[in-house]
């Protein structure tokens, strides 16, 4: 059983959601990865979804790039939470996924991180897991330390470089 | 047999749509309008396209707002012609419909109006079909040239009033 | 013991942010709500979020407009997962607030929903908690299903309408 | 007789445009190519199209950037559809070319395709002449199959790499 | 013979255009004005333009909204210099406007103004007037001389106010 | 006697403003260039602008980046037509600059053309001095009808090359 | 002596710019208010400038709509720190007025504040002024103690209502 | 005692921020630098904050990018004033950072230049300091002196060019 669904449109958008993906090995939380398609693979998105859903599958990560339908479709497929990464592409920058993932209708929403912020889409995983899960509360707990600490770092290298 | 379908994924879209159903109207062309949600009802919409397709349908007019997914994720599940329509709503006053519904990735198409462009979509459809109908190609040029008049009648108008 | 929390810089956000609090009260999802913002009474915000967190809450939805700094400030200062709600208001309508958002650095999430979005933040909370609340889950997918029957009998009052 | 005429402003949105040109070719349907500006050589763009509808053409594609006025032009020269697709490239990336084909006043619609878009553009265009050929219809029936198998390809190439 | 020549694509657009009619009248510069549409009446529309240059007009100012492709239409069938003014309407207010009138190609240049700018239209054509007419340049300076004025009786007024 | 000036804030603005002097050259209007800021050494711009207007100079053309004030500055220190050149150039491309530009208020206007449009505006000025110079006009018209021979030639490499 | 010199290029934007006035009072800080235009009285605006630093004025706010010229070139004019005001007018909402001023070139700083932001322009003067009075910094630290204050009233009403 | 502390959320961000740490240089103002994140070490921030204001501080610059939080949460903790600095960076190239800093709620200002403006930013941070420093302001005097001079030295070098 895994915890947590990555699905992408189109394998070009891999690049971007790996950043996801090393998260959630980092966390050990387990996950899958799905290519497949809004508009040219539905059927078969919404039986993954459908089957992520029922073998417990908890939390589901949605990169989609342009008219990024592929999240939206997604949350409406399901009741878990999903969460939106917009991926930077085409003359639009990503402005237009952004659009497309975070301005749900009301009723069905999607946790939209910022473009190409797929690192923060698997810490959002992380953290909704950890919600009954102690250990993972614990690691998150650790691994904000360790962001601190590689701030103060940064700060001490500069400060040695100014001298 | 209806040769234009009209879908919105809410009837708050219909004071717009209703542009498009003036104009099929004024053509005699044949249509049928639905209420139908990308998220909320995707399987209802899904079976609605294929069997507009199968009864021998010819072009979908599909609006929404927003995150505006229903126009792609119908010319996802069909071949036919999928004109949309982006509905001006919410703070971002119909760019963010734009953007979902025109960007669509290569491969699926949509033939994109301007937003609260439901008017033109009609227009379109007509065009569309008047591909195999030499009585409607008659009638758009009819109309064009009632549409010159309209122009000259505002210009003789306003040349009096400046006198 | 309140599994939500709602915060927002001003008690003029509270019209829109209402929005999530309805959604808590349909389905039995304890909440507390909070005035505070994180710049004029920044430590105020922090011990609530750290008191919060401790007494056993869940999920925090914050909501602010313009330079919307405090859905960031509180994801800076929990690892429960933080909901951000863009308030539409100023010149820029919300974009400002939207950017500010879900433009988090990576390391510290925000899940944005859209301008205006609280009604999809209270929705979001509820799928989180019910990661590990059965009722809850069966909750969400009847209200999916009252969903599909409004869209439903949208469509059939448009349809009679129109004869 | 071609059944599609392609028509660029310039000869450097031909890299863009070559797109089209290819779905075109793949679907076996004819089609012809023109140079021609909406402003430099305005008469010539008009006998062309009329030219072009004349002897039997069906659908039109017209590509421009910036200030583009071409397919509009084009738009209402002709009561055949005509397909616009915006061409990257300035300071404004396409987003002057998209408002300046889309939001075409009612009346004169323009079917607007993505940013750089050609692809679909021609995909479009086949899709409005099958309307009234069969063996088209198959084609892209077949063609929708393709892609589909395509996505499946690439999850399952990622999947092994991801063992 | 008239020195402008006004030209706008439809008479809603006329309230914004008057105020370049005023400005005109106040310098006592001849002037014509015309309804005729770039898609609508373009045929009319050249004809008008190449009527106006051959009787010895002198500038054309230009207004349309939406995609406003007149401006560009105008100046691509004259050498005359062409003013355009962009004008407010539709969901994006006028930005579409602006940019499908200032962005024009190399080789046909549109001097472009504010979005609804008619006054200022109307004071750039007669600046372009009084390049060959002393009296026009006088009454430029006058004009100069009234508006600054104008700017110290407010402040006056203002100080007078605040006491 | 120079007819022509141009102006701008920045050597570094002179590789686009080339543009402008080669349209001059070709036309054989007489011009002097000069780097003046309307920040930095705004007396000397007004010096600079008095002296070219007393001189009997007829047109300005003024290229300014980001917040680009120096059309605006140079418009509103003569009655001479002033064309401004927004200059594509940090992180907002331009777009700050055309606002700058055009936007103008009531009284003041500055002939804008495309960011980047530097050879627009070395013909708009052209155009502008022919009013009073039947050779320039003979010239324009010339120059229009070597631009549709340039697309008629590309036209024709392009049918070549499709053989 | 006046301490803050305000500065708006017309009176229609004193509505606006009364914000800052009513903090100054409220600090009890000494100042002036001018209505003077960058482009239509600009000698006059120079000089007020100069005789404002002249008397020994120590921060000036300018606020200004649309190409908002003003702030720049007051502070081309002057070494005394100044405040920038974007006002929100015409169809860019104050967008426009905020590239002009905030986008300055590297040399010539203008400290800018949000849209219609004159309160916060008039606290920021304060705060400078501050720099060398103690008293001032004291009425600040009271001031940001109110605020909070005013915080935690509109809480407690909330809790109230919310009861 | 330092006069100026210029903190910024992370390493990255100091290739920009050197350019206000010149300036200083230049003028010979004291100033420490700081690494410090407002999300991830915010009580450190704080703390630093604290101490430099204690420590007889006068002047703060805050640099961040994207969803830019540092310069208001600083400015929310000391009433010195503070100066924002947008980072270009990502997706939106500075412009959430833009609206970040510069769209703060009434009551706690920050004082923005433009993105990238880190000389700027040092520039305005010297203005600040020089209210009470009389060196200072002929510092600034003469600094403009050098400005207006290498824009005249520019200029003689392109008469050269030209010539």
């Amino acid at each position: 059983m895994n915890q947590v669904g990555i699905v992408m449109g189109s394998d070009s958008d891999y690049s971007v959601m790996e950043d996801a993906i090393k998260v959630l090995k980092e966390f050990g939380v387990s996950y899958e990865v799905k290519v497949s398609s809004a508009h040219r693979t539905l059927e078969r998105t919404l039986n993954w979804v459908s089957g992520f859903e029922g073998q417990g599958g908890k939390v589901i990560i949605a990169g989609a790039g342009m008219a990024a339908h592929l999240p939206g479709v997604v949350a409406g497929a399901t009741t878990l939470p999903v969460i939106g990464v917009p991926i930077r592409s085409g003359a639009l920058e990503g402005v237009d996924a952004l659009y497309a993932i975070v301005q749900m209708p009301p009723g069905v929403p999607v946790a939209t991180v910022g473009i190409n912020g797929a690192k923060n889409g698997g810490l959002l995983a992380v953290q909704m897991i950890a919600l009954s899960d102690q250990n993972l509360r614990v690691a998150l707990k650790d691994y904000r330390v360790t962001m601190a600490e590689g701030v103060e770092a940064k700060d001490k290298a500069l400060q040695e470089k100014l001298k």
